[in-house]
């Protein structure tokens, strides 16, 4: 069975040492994380999810859930036990703001929770996954009563929520959807239409299900300016609190899917429901984004968790598997073969992965930390700074962070070779599970064309600049450091090719807006590149101070800085390719007919 | 479900006006292969495995195989079917030898089938396309009376062959293998041992099944210097040539894996069987090396045949739904949205799939051509520059074809968005099926070991520096042409790239032979992208030839210019950064200790 272990040690580094979280004491919500209290939490989290979650992985992919007559849902074996725990320890509340019975802690930590959850178990972590977006889109748009009857329930975990956008016939364009709502005489409104793809639309672990749903009111106009929200529970809600009578919501069918096996992933049927709008009418789609920014950062997370553990796997297979000799000559002349260690070929892909990982773990901590700082800091400034940056940077986290972590799945299934194919080993599945995070959320190409699209020229492109600026000053003091210049010089290259390939975009893309769909894909992994490139100058600065005090762990710091420098040899380089096909611009990409594509 | 439409099309205008199959007319074995006759024969080809082979490949993923108690394995419904009228129309004897039932034609031909066969159904083409690898190693290495017993009714079809390597302990290190073969007084040995991912070990399609098994015999040599090679039937064959006794080897289970589901991949128990030794003994590994290298052809041929079902799925796709507007202004007003063929990042990926698969389909069939002149061009000179150039470029057609074959695969499945993820659209299972091509017969990172390692230093660089000097060659014709030089521009510069990263390699690997390997896998893509840019540059001038005469069908060859650029534009700049990446070396890639790669 494969192996998790969290990468506690790493986590600590990141929080303790790199963005010192501690250092924040003075802002609302981080005085409770004192270091030691930070350190107990990831700790405990990492044993949660190591001895709890992660054992169920496997044999949910195997079991998958299953629907009955009635159109319930069973879930596989032993989840409905472990959400108990989960819910029972608050994992799921570490973030969640105090007023609604959170701990409202920084989502630096909240962010910790959610990969330890994702490496461990996808599946299950999408189960508590979604609620987390119809909570933020409650505590921001939803009304005083409907926060109050909703939000402590859904914080502590006793009910779980959905997100209701996807159609049959549209998904990416939200203004096709058909389901209607229809106001009644009390308020309320009667919903009917068929939604797909709900993630935990329909399961055993809590006895309501919360669905906030996208749907048209009678009138609404056409396009995306005529979508509204509404909150639909599975079991209506008494004055008391107390459950009542079903609601008119069901699980019509469960979808087969690639992976993610182990998540109800529903076909949901609103036959004349009852729901409650959610904010303004005609104005759902903002409210959507709401949960939708939430949930990309998620997604991100996921494109790390999974390259996480399947790096784990790849690493003990092969540190046990014997095959060949070093090119060098035998390492261990008394086997009869050398690990797997020993090849080049397979020591690439495995650091192609701990710099990915390692990269991507401080992108999202950072990102956290900037999510935190954008509503807490203690300058209009600050927040101003901190705002721009997670807005600019959430669709990268998204869009390179599961591609890359797809990727690197891939690349870890490679180390098992043949093994790799077969599912009892479970690298397959780590495959086919992070093979959704490039669609799910905004498939990734929407997440480039949300960059490039509207997040660059936002505020006439204030956060892009103060992106470059950040990346200019840490790559000019790193290379005052010896040890460090050969890393800054080649993120700066990176950097000067992010500079190049904006400019192009201002120019072109405004000439022709095929220039700017064109080349946003490598566009986003140009930033993707230079951002992780920012990670690792960070930390390579950490680990040379940490080297200087001759600390006892000192290998750990020594492989930061020649995993840095790996980063730096093996990631930067397709900053330039990716310039360069940017900056082809989409003349040849256009210029076919859709015949010219048939065959025959 | 899924279409497959045979590029037909493409193919005659490859073998017809690319590589003028017709113009080698005079060489034995072309004489038969006229225009006509192969333009009926890819017609024929095209149609059967489109209306018989492809409506199978979605239920045999469902379905799967199934092993008996008896250890007996019926293949998906319809298969035996299918099989038998694959057998009666010959498609499997193609480019077999005339001598053996086979009908001679060129292997141009036989390349042809196998796309088809693999594009249609991956696991159905499993079944024949293992027993070409062993018809080879009988060829080859077997006895007269082993070639007479055998290969008529393996190249009919009758009966079909697997190729015994792997054993749980060993793939790559075949060294290691600990199968025994102990000689009996009557010239046979006594085969004991286990095999693991057997393809096609067992099942219903043909009364015998022809094992072709490494095992050692007693005191063998250590290390793969001690490995012989056996014939081992499934049934045993009488002096007549009837089926005798069952011979004590059998199927012990089924592999779960995460593709070919309709391929029985076995574990094979040999306990006891009878077998005879092919070649000579403790030689057993330059037979293996025979049946392999016909292999890893198809092996690549397979990442061009997936990649080519999964464009054509996407390309249905893409026409038929819509969903958002053209950023130009809406293309088709009285819809409520424009199909996906507007969005550039769709464009991007669709155009990423043609240009690879209509190169790739130029490369393997231009390969194709080299391996026949090898046999059979009229002069030394000729068939050794043929020999050269295959033996040079298989490891780049089954490593470069089987990694852009699967992220093409990837790409397609993208185009879907959430239906992508879902079963049912069959796009899952081309990406699953697709993996495997990157794994078997020779990790894609032995393949690049293959290429630097042994290939490029081969008779002191002779096969490398002939390729230079062809795609120079080719450049500097394709510049007098102002259409080409764009195009001639940037593969110039790639194959710059190469030349740059093969003396890197040559310099480097000597000092440290880890630097070969650390480069190894960058500069087999390298090369992979010089050679498609050669095969652009000769379709583009083929295409521009035909434009000057005004044909009928003019779409098709302006569709090959701007294919031809788009290659250019998109393709031929990750040779700079792959040769960037290659000469950092292996120095950071190899420098931390084992333990530093774990977590905790």
């Amino acid at each position: 069975m494969p192996i998790y272990q969290a990468p506690t040690r790493d986590t600590r580094f990141l929080i303790n040492e790199v963005i010192k979280l501690e250092s924040y004491g003075n802002l609302p919500g981080f005085e409770d994380a004192s270091a030691e209290m930070i350190d107990a939490v990831i700790e405990e989290c990492g044993r949660f999810n190591s001895e709890v979650v992660a054992p169920l992985n496997q044999s949910g992919d195997q079991q998958g859930c299953t629907r009955h007559a009635d159109g319930s849902v069973t879930t596989p074996d032993g989840f409905k036990q472990a959400y108990a725990l989960f819910r029972e320890a608050g994992w799921g509340t570490l973030a969640a703001p105090k007023e609604w019975g959170g701990q409202g802690l920084p989502h630096v930590l909240g962010f910790m929770a959610e990969e330890y959850l994702a490496s461990a178990n996808q599946s299950f972590m999408m189960y508590p996954g979604l609620t987390a977006g119809a909570v933020n889109a409650l505590l921001a748009k939803g009304s005083p009563e409907q926060q109050a009857t909703y939000l402590p329930k859904m914080i502590s975990g006793e009910w779980l929520g959905t997100m209701n956008l996807t159609e049959p016939h549209c998904g990416t364009d939200l203004g096709l959807i058909r389901t209607r709502a229809v106001p009644a005489a009390d308020g309320s409104y009667s919903i009917t239409g068929t939604k797909i793809f709900i993630s935990a639309g329909e399961h055993d672990l809590t006895d309501n299900i919360i669905h906030l749903v996208l749907a048209k009111t009678p009138d609404a106009p056409e396009s995306s300016k005529g979508i509204s929200l509404f909150i639909v529970p599975k079991m209506l809600v008494n004055a008391d609190g107390s459950l009542g009578d079903r609601n008119a919501v069901s699980c019509g069918s469960l979808e087969h899917k690639m992976g993610i096996k182990a998540n109800a992933t529903c076909v949901m049927n609103y036959d004349g429901a009852t729901g409650w709008m959610v904010g303004e009418e005609n104005k759902g789609l903002a409210a959507m984004f709401i949960m939708m920014n939430a949930a990309r950062l998620g997604v991100g997370i996921q494109g790390l968790a999974q390259a996480e553990v399947a790096y784990q796997n790849a690493v003990k297979y092969a540190s046990e598997r014997r095959q060949g000799r070093a090119l060098t000559g035998a390492a261990d002349p008394a086997e009869k073969a050398d690990t797997l260690f020993v090849h080049a070929d397979v020591r690439r892909m495995l650091m192609d992965a701990k710099a990915f990982t390692e990269g991507m773990r401080a992108f999202c901590t950072w990102g956290a930390l900037q999510s935190d700082l954008s509503h807490k800091a203690a300058t209009e400034v600050e927040r101003q700074l901190a705002d721009d940056m997670i807005s600019l940077l959430t669709p990268v986290i998204k869009g390179y962070g599961t591609d890359i972590g797809f990727e690197t799945c891939v690349e870890m299934q490679q180390v098992f070779g043949g093994h790799g194919y077969i599912e009892e080993w479970g690298m397959s599945q780590f495959v086919r599970d992070a093979r959704i995070a490039q669609i799910y959320e905004g498939t990734n190409g929407i997440q480039a064309m949300d960059l490039v699209g509207r997040k660059l020229a936002q505020n006439g492109g204030r956060a892009v600049q103060a992106f470059f600026a950040l990346v200019d000053t840490e790559c000019a003091a790193a290379k005052a450091k010896p040890e460090l210049a050969a890393l800054a010089g080649q993120v700066e290259a990176a950097n000067s090719e992010l500079k190049a390939a904006t400019m192009w975009l201002m120019q072109n893309g405004m000439m022709n807006p095929n220039n700017a769909g064109a080349g946003a894909h490598p566009y986003m992994h140009i930033m993707g590149i230079v951002s992780l490139g920012l990670m690792w100058l960070k930390m390579a600065e950490v680990a040379l101070a940490r080297l200087a005090e001759a600390p006892a762990d000192k290998a750990f710091y020594e492989a930061k800085l020649v995993t840095a420098r790996y980063f730096g040899e093996r990631f930067t380089p397709d900053a330039t390719s990716l310039r360069v096909k940017l900056a082809a611009g989409c003349e040849a990409m256009m210029a076919l007919p859709a015949e010219a594509f048939a065959r025959g």
